[in-house]
């Protein structure tokens, strides 16, 4: 079989107006970005919206268990079968890709393309992130600068710098070195663009109102009494906004089989909620009868966070949520070496499906019908295939769709696709797993109890000294966003 | 009279598509960026090229002579007449935007557009160089913390960091800080985006393998032994281009008038040569029948540089120089007060005009045509107009042209675009300054003694060390690219 | 009353020669220091040694309880009573002296004298300690500079440097800045000088060639490898013992009554030992029929130290201990609030007495008579020093000696000097709380039960993985040396 | 013949107070360190002085001319004449005599003991002086970071830190770091000991009052208005100086003839003024009847300090200058290769006593005897005696005495020492370079013009602003104290 990179680079693009076209795009609202890739204005996005198909996965194994080839070949079997379907995902960071990770753009023959333009700049939106968010921080050293009317510490600056480079010599600094014209001296450190809080905030906006009300909102420090500083405090809200006046619009592209695919916005799950941004799934939404979209990392991780951040902003929540396994996965999860997954292990993958089982049962409780799909590798034998279908049968009473997109595109998913049709159908009555009012430490202890099996939060005394001044700055109404390791329900990525 | 905002914001835009079809862009080569910029591939350049006319000016003062508002608005004029001109031009900095100085778009009723978007993000040129020239910084110190095969000595790399933000507080820092795990030590600086080596090289690469030579050969440090370290020994230098793959196509825009202009690459004048790149010339010669290009600050630093640097590689020398002043420069020059210009002051315009005629003598020793304009300011009286008229024709033996195309547009320049149509069907003999073959002192004794008008050069003992080392580095054949004051002809920008 | 400072200037000096005199302290050995201080060459010591009583206490408060001035007052008791007694004590940190603590030279009436000078220079030990400790960092240094033929990696320096100075602003630094001439950038950070190293060893050596040998062991950090690399490798061990030659010898100072008192060393009892030198110690048992030390901190930290550490190497462990403790320091453990402890409270201090009953059965567990003294204060009440009395009685079964001493100098502790008189002549069965074979788990658990009380310990992930690299490097057979709260017998200062 | 170091260590030592009986050195004013070195009081030195004696010598070479050697070979030959001579020297770091240099402690048979305490701590006067200025710079910092009432800038702090110890890693040092409660963010840097102002200080200071006050006029930075911060706006300086208490006694030890010598101070003549401390030099006058002392590096460093900057304090002008040349040095400065300096070149010595005759020259200008001795080198050839002796009476007028010192002790200057007695019994009328109402350039220029034989000083731009700012501080009426390369009279140490 080819690699991703000969498959991409040997698919047929249409021209983007022409996928444009497809789902009535408006020319007025095309912003094109080179013959392949386009901005797409919202002004015309209303509540007429879709169904939504929310895809998860069990916990990922170091290599990633494929939801985004499966979200990519679903949405292209869905095409197949004559239906109208639009994905929303994320856009993958510069930097892993000039470091060890690949791209995010699927793989096999589930792929978006232009795959090498999506990777690289794709449209500038992440070099608009970092150029306001390093403004911003420019802003605040040249406050203090010019007399520090604010009062602001520089030993308590919060708002780092961030460049779109894996770069971990910058992670920790020392700045404003050089003498009486040349800063402030303090340490400062530089995360990767994606951890901004401004991608956050991006992914969260409504519309370009929201983003600069949002931004005014960030704290970005204290003062040397302690009292909190904030972006609207120096007044550059309007100058930052402006800068992501083009980075807030979903940009358009495409699959191999020409579904059409909103790409835009990657907070990652593990630090932050992990989803694109709320505009690219009401864009897709909007001018899909079906939008597919993913969540970051595991169940625990994304879904959690698209069901209790994402959805109360979006206006909708999920008509179909997707589980996506990989016997591989299981396998590991049940004790076998990562060396030795390319052979059968039945008895290891029985034993590891219980990680799938929970995944499932922490959706349902969201009250949304759930598809279970094994994303199937070449070293998966019929005897574990088997065996694993009938385990979920057994266990969770419903039916396995085996997919072979990777290898063979949308029809490879065609069964899956008809079991999603069929669930979406189905009636829904969802619940997320705390309410905004529930005091901090009671959404926390939910989160863990529903979500992630665990007894009860034992807070150390460092973490109850942060929930009070948590609450005190008054944020303890917001949802809560755990950051936690994706590679288990528990804090011990082994365990 | 509306401010230069206002005029932008009212003014007409035609779709990118229109202004590359009046000079026969093919809409394989169109790349668009939105509705109204472009990027524009050049599979099709070759060397049928029109006519080229360079402007440059006396010492600017420390508002700018409008020297691009002259250009645009010769465009526009010739455009009146009928001519197809097109335009090339330096791309703005979103640094000095976010800073205290306004774009770079011309003024009044002289202006490229869309200005926002041009002084913003544009096509992400910059932010393309900042992430190459950040993601070499990257490689370098991983490949120290990597276990340094190459002996690079951390207290010896030249290559910074950059960011397209005017950010006094990371020109000197200290990086690698945080222990085992997080890089080597070492202090650091940032410099602002267009200050970066990339921008100079990509301005003057012809294509992407000769951009991809030009970044192999980049000096980036040395060893702990003091041996040189070229990008060439980290073997980086073909990811380094592909980031830089879509940058190296220049940007289509258009003037107020509609006349197309190609907007590429801002390197500055003072630390490096001040053109826009050799492809954006390039291809206003090869779409324009009259091509019109500037270069920045006085023309002993741009226009010298031009000449001796730029024109080797584009293979096409100037058809005509246009000297733009100023009543107001010329009587700064002459000793008036700032503060006073604004009066008439016809002995100091008498003293000033000194100046003019020194820049324009350097110019004429390239043996090409030099027409002299004056770029009418509102305060600027008939007397002094007149005066000055009369001083360049006794002192230079040429008519001068008067442009009001700050007020009235390409109209109010058509005279200067008739001197200018006749200057370029003047027979021209082209001599550069210095010869590549002279010896490094020789180059450099040369333009001091031609262009700055000094007596000749004395070199402080660092000097003399940092010519030996030039020349054991064997960059004792490549042009010499002085740094210097803008303000005047010596290093005093006083005097 | 006067202020200590006022009995201190006031106080009645004999010469330094008298002092040595009066116990026979041969002229060669002893090298004065102005007229009033010496030190002790140690060539004639032998095996022939005094009594030895060991000074400790309960929990500490804020204050401090009073340890120093209590065991002046007991010297001076027993010489008051005829005995040779002859102190040994800790040498006080100029540091705390010029920031918020006061000097550790006893108060009221039982003050070693001269204070001044004991608690600025004094006769130059810590600047030595300075000396050879910033020599031997800058050995450091400058071998990674010249090539580091032992490949250490700057990162992974563990030896600091060191100032006389309480100094905040140098405890996190970064160093070697300033380029290729000026070292090798990195990490680094200033301890106060009592707690180098070289203190600990200095307090524990026990001539000068096992200083040599003591400071050759020293462990300066890792390679880049994660090799240990210590200073025999740099072979300096010689240079830096010549720079201690003089600080290894006792000083000899007096008591306001002229009781003798060596003052050597001072180590913290919560990070380090905590004990002054075993050389003090040596030369107060050889030249006194009585000698008289103390441990920092309460017994739980100087004692369990100075019977763990310190006697294996003193060749001699203590004839009896004395636990001294404070009406208000027991007040404050029974739950009263600091503000209020001048004022009577029996139930306090009757809960609070738990406390005392916990050090002295601690202490019990060596096989060593223990005696207890209330030392005084002028707020506790005839009823709370009856309740208390009575108390120790009815838990400990033994009497409770009350000094006075503060106010009255020797004469306010002749009760507790016979007391002690007879305790020393009881049989005593020395017993150490583990063995030098334990594991060092082992070890701190009996540590944990027997003295803090504790049911066994929990070692935390990063604890663990530090004990295997303590074992890898051959220190497993080593006593350990705890570093905890003074203020509680837990890891909680507060409880 | 036997090492320094041999030679040295097997001189015999009389105890320090029969040195000390010999010049009738009260016992109440004597202060031992151990049995050979010694403080002394200066409680009763009147105005009763005895004569003067000023050792210089011409520009060195980077093994030193054997100036100190020559002044104690003097003073021992004067001894042995029956005079009652004294030294006063100054005292060497410890931080060189770890580095590469040697003590500085005299050479061969002229040396003052014990060479190896006076080499290390000796009394601990620098060990002091780091503790002071240390403790001021975290006074400093300490202010800042409780409020910083005084509104210092940190980034204009004057102050540095300070180490006796050779240590380039701490020569740019960045401090403060590790949060809010770990000081302020700063560029700081450490200097060795001798170089503290301190130092300086101590050695002009006429007792301690007058030190007190010095220290209290310490610059130690400007406020972010740019106004001066004095140490006596921090109200430390009784604290400082009581940290110096001691360290202000002048320090009494022998030369191997048992000659007395106190040995106080130590600043550099190439950055301060270079001479012992004034009480030293005083000392040495009031206890003997002939005083020898010496400036460090040539006359127009050492010397001309002495005259115009010590002498004003000290009450006193020398009674004669002894210039030491060496014909190694000549030969050297005549423009021999420093490998062959061991062969005979009788041309290059007669060029090189050009410089001997200028450094004569200058002496004069004093109004003081000056007195020639050549301090004779093993590979002195007769002829190039003879030759030199014979210059500088054909030139100079004068007898040269040459001097064996180093390899006979006193007997080998016997005859320098006779020259010296009849040179101090001639009249002399003591001018000084500048008076003290001088205009700074007019000083500046005087000692330029006078001294290093320069036509006149031309000021850079900086220097002019420095000097305005120092006028404005209210500095121009103090004298000079140029710094200067030690080799040669100009700014250029190879000419």
């Amino acid at each position: 079989m080819k690699t991703d990179v000969e498959i991409s680079q040997n698919a047929e693009l249409l021209p983007i107006s022409e996928i444009a076209a497809k789902i009535d795009i408006d020319d007025q609202d095309l912003e094109p970005y080179g013959h392949y890739k386009a901005k797409v204005s919202l002004n015309n996005v209303d509540d007429n919206l879709g169904k939504l198909v929310l895809v998860t996965s069990i916990n990922p194994t170091a290599a990633g268990e494929g939801k985004t080839t499966l979200t990519v070949g679903l949405g292209d079997a869905l095409t197949e079968l004559g239906k109208n379907a639009v994905l929303a995902l994320r856009e993958p960071s510069i930097g892993p890709v000039m470091g060890m990770k690949g791209g995010a753009t699927g793989g096999g023959y589930s792929q978006v393309i232009p795959m090498e333009d999506i990777n690289l700049h794709f449209t500038g939106d992440f070099h608009a992130l970092t150029e306001a968010h390093n403004t911003l921080a420019a802003l605040i050293d040249n406050h203090i600068h010019h007399g520090n009317e604010l009062n602001i510490d520089p030993r308590q600056i919060e708002w780092k710098r961030v460049l779109d480079v894996n770069d971990r010599e910058l992670r920790q600094t020392v700045v404003g070195l050089g003498g009486r014209t040349s800063g402030v001296p303090r340490q400062d450190g530089f995360d990767i663009t994606v951890a901004s809080e401004l991608m956050a905030i991006l992914c969260l906006a409504t519309d370009l109102n929201d983003l600069k009300e949002r931004i005014a909102n960030i704290l970005i420090g204290y003062t040397y009494d302690r009292e909190p500083v904030y972006v609207r405090d120096l007044k550059v809200q309007g100058a930052l906004t402006l800068l992501l006046k083009d980075a807030i619009k979903p940009n358009l592209v495409q699959t191999i089989e020409h579904t059409p695919a909103f790409i835009h916005g990657g907070p990652f799950a593990n630090i932050a909620h992990g989803c694109n941004s709320i505009l690219a799934t009401k864009a897709a939404m909007h001018y899909g009868d079906i939008a597919l979209t993913e969540a970051g990392f595991g169940s625990d991780l994304g879904a959690e966070k698209f069901m209790d951040i994402v959805t109360p902003k979006l206006g909708k929540t999920p008509d179909c949520v997707v589980v996506v396994a990989t016997i591989r996965a299981l396998k590991l999860n049940g004790g076998m070496n990562k060396s030795e997954l390319a052979n059968e292990d039945l008895q290891a993958l029985e034993k590891g499906a219980v990680n799938l089982y929970r995944h499932v049962q922490s959706m349902r409780q969201f009250g949304v019908p759930v598809v279970v799909t094994i994303n199937k590798f070449g070293t998966d034998t019929d005897a574990e295939i088997e065996l694993l279908s009938k385990l979920i049968g057994d266990n969770l009473g419903i039916q396995t769709y085996v997919s072979e997109n990777f290898t063979q595109g949308g029809k490879g998913a065609i069964e899956l696709a008809n079991g999603v049709l069929e669930a979406i159908e189905q009636p829904s009555d969802f619940t997320s797993v705390y309410n905004a009012d529930d005091e901090l430490e009671i959404k926390i202890n939910k989160v863990v109890k529903k979500i992630y099996g665990g007894a009860r939060v034992e807070l150390s005394g460092k973490a109850q000294t942060q929930l009070k001044r948590i609450k005190k700055l008054g944020y303890d109404k917001l949802p809560v966003c755990m950051a936690k390791t994706q590679y288990s329900f528990t804090d011990d990525p082994k365990n």
